[in-house]
């Protein structure tokens, strides 16, 4: 009776949703991976659109917006949480690690341990947002795990998020701005080039072609989707059967806007797309 | 008191070394991207070079062998061990998870989950040993995350590791051999290929030249290490200062011949191997 009882438990934990959460749509290309790498795992996802981007936040805000998505989450029974905003990742990912119960990933480890992978000359260059290079997470990761072994040049890139998320990401002035962004960048040597936000995906072939064929660019949202595969497994948590749930996003954004590109970026036709209110 | 007792504690357990077992020289192939990626972390392994090879072994000696070795490095009280045969991690790796107390981690998860990640069609093939194939250890790992999304191709090879073990490599007739072997693998439609064996990543720009550069070719090697990596983060096992232990080598069979194999590897001029006899 008390196995049966186990069994069932642990039945129950595997059908459970992993969350996501993530300052905008950015975290949508962790999302789009962990569809394509672990199709039978259900998702919900929160997107605080509202308030995006986080770069240029506070660390206090930060923190704030982060916990609140993550207390809704806590609240729909997830069985792991993936923090998908590099920013947040770099700001609240141990506090959090500490204090949940589940496993929790974010987007910087991931990035900075496939480089360390892929890098021949271990001469690594990290582009982000203001507050994640700011944050100096990746240096400090990739450091952490090689000491003064491995180099790594840092850029922020402010306007990159603004241009996807407005969905200019074939435009020609796309092209332009990444170009003008990175040329600090091409002055130094690297063969590895980390894409240290969750946004910057969607402007890879763009990003490949300025910095040349040369250089193995990084993308967090495989990566993550990686990672998460190989905790899940490792953990025994992951789910055996097909999915029987619905993936469910929220935004605290316009529900159009976040619908047409969860749709682009997903490839699904009908996707749940609910308002959330968090607190102002 | 409590407090620092347990830190104490915490610090040694970093300091421990990972444990690597391998039915031969194979698993170098493993031990030397764990030596790149991860350069602070402390090694021991042991190669059953007079036992080798596992594959055509029968399922009771596999298991047998492996727990022998695996009897050793607990000994040696090491903080993660490595399953570095595919072979082995085929047979024994559930019961090994389930018995040990530390984290134990095979080379056919990493390599299945790698695949997955960078495979676009979902068509995978993978090559290995007798053993290994037979197993049906891949399809089964892929087939567990994907369902019926995935196809993958098998194929043993048996004439590779004694190409690798007796060091002919680049020779001819290694090319040769490859050839005539993977025919039957060309003509099935697949863009990922995994080397489901830690030899053969010695073999691997004669086999990238024999499928052509339009399939992936995934080492266990690498992202093994890899993997590591992730979970050695994770559960906050990891080694944060530099290292000051050194690597340890045991094998079965000529201290000479192996000591040859992992300077030429590993690329390390001085490298403590051992004699070490495991019981008949």
């Amino acid at each position: 009776m008390r196995k049966w009882k186990r069994i069932n438990r642990r039945e129950k934990t595997l059908n459970k949703p992993i969350g996501i959460i993530d300052s905008g749509i950015g975290g949508l290309t962790v999302a789009e991976e962990i569809a394509r790498q672990l199709p039978k795992e259900p998702m919900i996802y929160i997107g605080d659109t509202a308030r995006c981007p986080y770069g240029p936040r506070t660390v206090e805000e930060v923190r704030l917006f982060t916990w609140q998505m993550i207390d809704h989450l806590v609240n729909e029974n997830i069985k792991m949480l993936i923090i998908a905003c590099n920013t947040a990742t770099a700001v609240v990912l141990d506090e959090v690690q500490e204090r949940l119960p589940i496993p929790v990933v974010g987007v910087v480890q991931p990035g900075a341990l496939a480089a360390l992978n892929v890098t021949n000359r271990k001469e690594i260059a990290v582009i982000g947002t203001e507050g994640t290079i700011k944050s100096d997470a990746y240096p400090l990761a990739l450091t952490s795990i090689q000491g003064e072994k491995v180099t790594v040049h840092s850029l922020a890139c402010p306007m990159f998020v603004p241009l996807v998320e407005q969905g200019r990401v074939s435009a020609d002035e796309a092209r332009r701005v990444v170009a003008d962004t990175l040329k600090p960048l091409l002055q130094k040597s690297f063969d590895t080039l980390i894409l240290g936000c969750t946004h910057y995906p969607l402007l890879a072939p763009i990003i490949q072609n300025v910095v040349g064929e040369g250089v193995q660019v990084i993308s967090s949202g495989s990566e993550t989707a990686r990672e998460v595969s190989t905790i899940l497994q490792h953990q025994g948590l992951n789910q055996k059967d097909d999915r029987t749930r619905e993936h469910v996003f929220f935004t605290t954004g316009s529900v159009q806007h976040f619908q047409t590109i969860a749709k682009r970026w997903l490839g699904l036709e009908e996707q749940i797309v609910d308002h959330l209110i968090l607190p102002a």
